[in-house]
């Protein structure tokens, strides 16, 4: 079943309607061509899921008749924020939508001293980043959406950093020596907040390396193949789910 | 440095020459621009891998001298095999690249009964997978090639699937009930051969999934979020590098 993210302050609560305007009211009347009665599902900023009804067509916004509450919650205990050394606009959309799709909580682009791209934090980019993130949380039947930050330098991201209780880094060469094992992080900081920094292509700087040591990022390595920018997100959210969320015994 | 994959038969050993033809000639003379002199890596069938310089070109071939052969094994212990609901030639081009980088063993697409695509064994298309996932394993620096199969129907599937230890369906509903645990199965099947089928994006038949089981196959979940058909196989892929290839600790 089709399912949206609402802002709470569209929801009418003494009436049980909520009014749909905008990007989602298009999607709603003219890309799944909804009619009156049909069920959809509607979550608000809080995770609470809503089997709901629809109501009524208005020229600009659709009415919808909340039902009852659905019982769900399909989030990752663990907090994770993928931060993605910024890339081509492609591979970073991909990261989002995959990354969404696989948990995630948060996503930020920052700049490196090997990043072929310049940050660019026009509203209209940003946006559509946010989209994006949003439609991979509808598809995957997400209580939260994942958050889109803006673009940081690299020591904006580290004050950003400081909002986290783990940071890691996904370093290739931290394979080989495997400073810390990510398993043993992943079993540990279960629940908490984790900031996983994933490199572009030509990878750290020394210089870099160093300073997030300095700040408390710990080295992890994610085996022995060599993995591309795009796929290292993945691994990383997939390990952290397999972890923590698939059952030992059955 | 870069690496390719050469049949042992361009391999001669005495003289400590390989010679290299076609799409591989093309890549190192037009698309790297290597010059004579210039170090890259081969890799044989049996997966040795050779450090070598390039020693002269060709018309239709370069020639490459052999210095040293180079220890290195980045190959999963579990030999795991893939197979997808056939899908679009974009998805199943994008999970081949990203299985190849992850370290799988094997790809195979099979028709099923809510597949959209009809099989097509043109063996113009079989090739050209064949290419992107060779040019993925070299990237990612593998010392075998992942094999692509023909596309199979779902009766030769079920015989195909006689050749494995252990043969998974990922199964949405299967994450619910949890029949299986997946943790306790790759633990269980380590250095083994795995074949997994995900599904095409409908799902599968309850007449394929009661065939599937009869034939031994168990169903797996891959946690609570709904998965894309694309990002199912690197989930699967992630957690068995996960489980058997990360250190516990350090």
């Amino acid at each position: 079943m089709q399912r949206y993210f609402v802002n709470n302050n569209s929801i009418n609560k003494d009436l049980g309607l909520v009014r749909i305007t905008d990007q989602d009211f298009h999607h709603i009347k003219n890309v799944m061509r909804m009619k009156e009665n049909q069920e959809l599902q509607i979550v608000n900023e809080n995770g609470d899921v809503f089997l709901c009804k629809i109501s009524k067509f208005f020229n600009h916004y659709v009415e919808i008749k909340i039902m009852t509450s659905v019982e769900t919650d399909v989030e990752l205990s663990t907090k994770v924020t993928i931060a993605l050394g910024m890339v081509r606009r492609e591979k970073t959309e991909e990261v989002l939508r995959r990354i969404a799709e696989l948990g995630a909580s948060g996503f930020v682009s920052v700049k490196l001293s090997r990043s072929l791209i310049k940050p660019n934090n026009d509203e209209k980019k940003i946006n559509r980043m946010k989209t994006i993130a949003k439609e991979a949380c509808e598809q995957s039947h997400r209580n939260k959406l994942m958050e889109v930050y803006p673009n940081l330098n690299f020591s904006n991201f580290i004050k950003f950093s400081k909002n986290y209780d783990l940071c890691l880094v996904a370093y290739e060469e931290a394979g080989r020596e495997n400073n810390f094992s990510l398993k043993k992080l992943i079993k540990k900081y279960k629940d908490k907040n984790i900031l996983v920094l994933v490199g572009p292509e030509g990878g750290f700087s020394e210089q870099e390396i160093e300073i997030l040591i300095n700040n408390q990022f710990k080295l992890i390595g994610l085996g022995p193949r060599i993995l591309r920018v795009e796929t290292a997100p993945l691994y990383i959210m997939a390990a952290i789910s397999y972890e923590t969320e698939l059952e030992n015994e059955s």
